[in-house]
């Protein structure tokens, strides 16, 4: 199998309290690629400006690159932001579009015959443009809120088309308009998708079916240096996980979620450039052992 | 084994978005003790004014109501309070403290000889008052925001007396100035209690020990119609279980996260008051199922 994923490669400028970056490689496409690459095949569609010089950071573990649009005298995806102390709020600074502004995504034969589609967080017209190029027989989606408040209807479009919609609880939450996590995901549900993933930060992560309800705690870090792209790398391990190994989504929350918890171990990629798939077992099966109940009836 | 369990016993006065109750049974003692008593012999010690009308409520399956002390001329404990749209911010419109102003709690010969104590949230003075009068193998205790700013050093004079630490994650943060989860509850187990529960609301619990670390979701419901009490329920079935099963950390806390889950199901004590132990068996083997995470190595 291969996964095709569509989103933004950026640079990002971030402070935490931990220390911060001027200028590191960044964005949904990439984080989601770093993860996914473990599993399968992963083909990255996504555009850079001019003054992108990591491309072969992208083609970590074999990740095809070609649809990776260079434009000429464009910039970079730039997005600036600053974490709170408990990091669990952030501010945005800046946002630069740059090329993304003028996005238009075509698909190579290879990325449109993938058979997993990941539609990063973008614009949701964008999202069902690159939907409706793909021939993927299973395809997860991203959002934010600010496409919830002014691009609501497009949203729901997207969703539709899709088989499993991963956003944060309080997305869930504005989306439906239900304070309730379960009746906020029935409501996802009934638009088309068959499953819904909440993520919930530290909290870990919960994913509803028809038939299930399923929880998973995060990874317990005494030091989270930066969350950036925690999201992403999750849904990277989650989806990746699941073009070797359709339908076993438990499994699946637990990569994602063991590798989200590398992620924001320290700055932007670089924990997870350097992660072995060793480590990544270790931290699934302590995942395990921690949420193991041993009952007697 | 029984339990003894000191706290308020109280008259609240609620509106969530589904409704309200004038004047319904409430306090941390009587969830308390609505939740162990399924599982052990309970002793309520507490203050009730002259107003008090429910004492057969609190003696609900077989609990001790002997130290329940009747002040003549007193008036039981008010709370008025009113739970935003999502139920997890809720504003204190009123608090009469009444007979519980001059509570000196003295414990009779029975409560002394419990093999476990609760310390509900009250001020810890008069907690470590009671620790001391108290000869129980095994003591946990709640507190709340109120004592962490007024009376901290007395708070961490309790906290070294116990066993066992049920705060919310946020109160755990505020007492330690860690917002880190493991960080704070290490700094909490350093001292002196062997075990942390870290209350997260609708995110569950989780339990924190020198060697482990086990998370809980809570039990998915659609319909939460007052959280009054949840967390006193939760520590009553926690600590019920475990005056039943020492040791048996992981399974008290299922216990404790079913019962809570039945407590805002209704308002106030209604619901736990017509439990039954096979409903509470069926959530607890749910909660085993949707958190059964099974990998192939």
């Amino acid at each position: 199998m291969s996964v095709t994923v569509v989103g933004s490669i950026a640079y990002d400028r971030v402070k935490t309290p931990f220390g911060e970056r001027e200028r590191m490689l960044g964005g949904a496409a990439t984080h989601f690629a770093l993860a996914a690459s473990f599993f399968d095949e992963v083909r990255v569609v996504g555009p850079v400006g001019e003054d992108f010089t990591d491309m072969e950071v992208l083609a970590t573990r074999g990740s095809n690159v070609d649809d990776v649009e260079r434009v000429a005298g464009g910039e970079t995806f730039f997005w600036h932001g600053e974490y709170g102390w408990d990091l669990n709020s952030r501010e945005t600074l800046d946002t630069r579009l740059g090329v993304f502004e003028s996005f238009d995504p075509k698909l190579s034969e290879g990325s449109r015959q993938a058979e997993i589609l990941f539609l990063a967080n973008i614009q949701p017209d964008v999202q069902r443009a690159v939907r409706e190029q793909s021939q993927a027989g299973f395809v997860a989606m991203d959002s934010m809120n600010l496409w919830i408040e002014i691009a609501r209807d497009s949203l729901v479009a997207t969703i539709a088309g899709v088989d499993c919609v991963i956003l944060n609880d309080a997305e869930l939450r504005q989306l439906t308009e239900k304070p309730n996590l379960v009746s906020a995901a029935r409501e996802v549900l009934a638009m088309g998708p068959s499953v819904v993933v909440a993520k919930q930060g530290e909290y870990g992560a919960a994913l509803i079916t028809a038939e299930e309800f399923f929880s998973l705690p995060a990874y317990p870090l005494e030091t989270v240096v930066d969350p950036t792209g925690a999201g992403d790398t999750f849904a990277g391990g989650f989806v990746g996980w699941l073009a070797r190994n359709p339908g076993d989504y438990r499994a699946a929350m637990a990569y994602g979620t063991a590798l989200a918890s590398f992620n924001v171990e320290e700055f932007g990629t670089e924990r997870v450039l350097r992660l072995t798939r060793e480590e990544i077992e270790d931290r699934v099966q302590q995942l395990g052992a921690m949420t193991r109940l041993a009952l007697t009836v």
